[in-house]
């Protein structure tokens, strides 16, 4: 992208953000951008367009972020870890981003709305994949699985709205308590202690750093 | 509120949930509440009046019902089940409500966003005094207790995005689940476990409706 389309993007980030969609004007937008209103529609096409470029490269990336940290590991525990550990981050180093993606699915025209609703099943697919072998296995334990995936999302996710990268807590150290909780959540070490099964080094890793053991 | 004033105040909260604060024109509002734009003025005052008027009966109910529902227990684990039972009840019966408070404080003008974070603020230490006297008590187990509190408070919220009132689940139902996964996120059973401490009736229901006993 040019430095210019990169403007008007980061630009429509931070008013969508701040104002919302529909609060957002065009002249708005230029002047944040510092470009005319009239050269605008060349960066962005329609206000539209614009919104829905920067969600769907939001979930794109955080599709391929969770295949990844999935595909590093065959423990369920393991991949549980990742994934809490990707989207905590995601979310507190890129809040703009998230609350674009959470607050403005209603806004999409239909057709535009049916690209990112599949986007973002994708990525609970992932999610529901790896509570589902879990569960399987025996490592978790969820009476309602459905539930408990959006409960746990919706918890991880809600560090966009308070984490402070200024404040006493690192991104990292937010992460680790956030694998503790998702693993006190999904019921991990009841789970893993009632299976007495053979526990990877990378599981026994993530309970000792959860405090569950 | 006179049935008109009360007429204007619900297309608000509509369209304030729906195209957000910023997003809302006073031709809308007075369109959807069916008033001539020039009387709205008579029954809102500014539209920020009328965001103001919104989030704090929001928040005032909210801090009301959690004093009632800690006042209606002196076991920590009853408090904290009563507490989540009220805060998921609330999110997932009147999501408007909620969605514009939790989307709206900064569109808020200084002196009106002292008043509603100090609102919010005392609804959160109602949380933070349970959790705590919890802790001290033994019956929780709280390795970052602000941190715990905010994901608990997240994962609740978050009903209010996804719990469809048409769906399979009762609202009692939802709220039972969380009250479930809030002890297993907070260590009850293993707190109330290791303690051996003499356990209420309402604990033990409280333990057994959770699966943790």
């Amino acid at each position: 992208m040019t430095p210019t389309g990169e403007r008007v993007r980061q630009a429509a980030l931070e008013l969508f953000a701040e104002r919302g969609f529909h609060g957002t004007g065009i002249r708005q937008l230029a002047e944040r951008a510092g470009v005319s209103s009239a050269s605008l529609y060349h960066y962005m096409g329609t206000k539209e367009d614009l919104l829905v470029a920067l969600m769907t490269s939001s979930l794109e990336r955080l599709v391929d972020d969770a295949e990844a940290a999935v595909a590093g590991s065959d423990d369920p525990v393991g991949q549980l870890g990742a994934l809490v550990r990707m989207h905590v981050t995601a979310h507190a180093a890129r809040p703009l981003e998230t609350r674009v993606g959470d607050h403005e699915v209603e806004a999409l025209s239909p057709p535009a709305r049916e690209v990112v609703v599949a986007l973002r099943d994708r990525y609970e697919q992932v999610w529901q994949r790896v509570l589902a072998e879990g569960q399987a296995a025996g490592v978790l334990d969820l009476e309602h699985p459905a539930l408990a995936r959006r409960a746990l999302l919706e918890m991880c996710s809600g560090v966009a709205r308070w984490f402070d990268p200024a404040g006493p807590l690192s991104l990292a150290g937010l992460a680790d308590h956030y694998v503790a909780l998702a693993c006190r959540l999904l019921g991990v070490s009841r789970a893993t202690r009632r299976g007495g099964a053979d526990i990877s080094a990378e599981r026994r890793w993530i309970l000792f750093s959860a405090g569950l053991r």
